[in-house]
């Protein structure tokens, strides 16, 4: 299977990356740059592809800002810092962009298409299905529907592999297959360092320590 | 219901617009641009949008146009004259823009969802469904289905009303309602008019041919 996989640079996108090359598919990464304000990320994305040798393409969609309303996106919504993890979902709430995996799959699956791949991968996975509707199995199910009919291709597929894993669970696997989370980012502010305050960082720090797995991370604040 | 549609420009969305605000639903119009070569349409699409006092915003995504392969958005691709009907189908064939009406309709949801509106619409009609499947009513359905899930609204409607009539039917119903057609642009090659020789320009002509209403396009060859 020939699969383009999203890769924002993240824990999640870049273990899945490395899971897929180890696994055997033929395999490109496709970062999307869609007015997100932690760019640190896409340098991490290329960095990352480069470690494994995967074929990696960036496209900067970040015209679509003016169109979506998300703190992730606009510079007048200030991304909050949480007291503690009770605040953390309605902190998340607010990171929410609507429709945003429909719109990179969508275009992930027209650049497979126009490559002769039959697949589209992402890292939706279980410990986001609570505020992300678009990272739950019933979406990557109807989306895979909805594609194979828009491109007359039955055989199309979308894949999740991690779905029904929580992110400590990615994060061990990661561990297993050598992934290198030092150069992965994931904090929202985008600073120098991960700030260790926002919703991410701590969802990051949570990971670690559920998983058993040593954070490399150096965190503003610990 | 409050519905946001897309708008190229070409006959069969500017008669959807003028269908949706007539029929009393409100309305936003996008036009987005994703490399194709004939930008006359995106100045056909303020125009008529203007011409009916519909809020009209146009994003600009040409950023995508190296990841698709097609006709319309490759300069290294001809987009061919068709000497008669017969070749029809093998030319339209090469105007297939993978996965097109998904990525633009994800869009489109994306921004209906951040103004509170409910509901996307576009023009596929029956004509297009031999060459486009995503012109079809099970992608409809299947799409309409996808962004319920994706984004937690299971009020959230596709509108495709035109989907079981022809390029004749909506010509029809446009000029009933007094879409200015001598405004809409249709052809693929984006001269001062159209070339008259382009599939799109076939299909303008025929349309007009056979709805019985008279054709104000000013051709090239006639």
């Amino acid at each position: 299977m020939k699969v383009v996989t999203l890769l924002s640079g993240g824990i999640d996108s870049s273990t899945l990356l490395y899971w897929l090359k180890r696994s055997g598919y033929k395999v490109k990464a496709l970062t999307i740059i869609y007015g997100q304000k932690h760019s640190r990320e896409i340098e991490s994305a290329k960095i990352i592809a480069k470690r494994i040798d995967v074929d990696w393409t960036c496209v900067d969609l970040s015209a679509l800002q003016p169109l979506l309303k998300s703190a992730l996106t606009r510079t007048d919504v200030e991304i909050p810092s949480v007291p503690d993890q009770t605040a953390h979902y309605n902190t998340l709430q607010v990171t929410v962009v609507p429709n945003r995996n429909m719109i990179l799959l969508s275009i992930a699956a027209a650049y497979a298409i126009s490559n002769d791949f039959n697949a589209v991968a992402y890292a939706a996975h279980y410990s986001d299905r609570g505020v992300y509707p678009d990272c739950r199995w019933e979406f990557v199910h109807a989306l895979e529907v909805a594609l194979q009919l828009a491109n007359d291709r039955p055989d199309f597929r979308v894949l999740a592999p991690f779905v029904r894993k929580t992110k400590a669970d990615i994060v061990r696997l990661g561990h297993f297959l050598g992934v290198p989370y030092e150069l992965t980012w994931s904090c929202y502010k985008g600073g120098e360092r991960h700030c260790g305050k926002c919703s991410s960082c701590r969802e990051r720090k949570r990971a670690f320590q559920e998983a058993g797995v040593p954070d490399p991370t150096a965190y503003d604040t610990c």
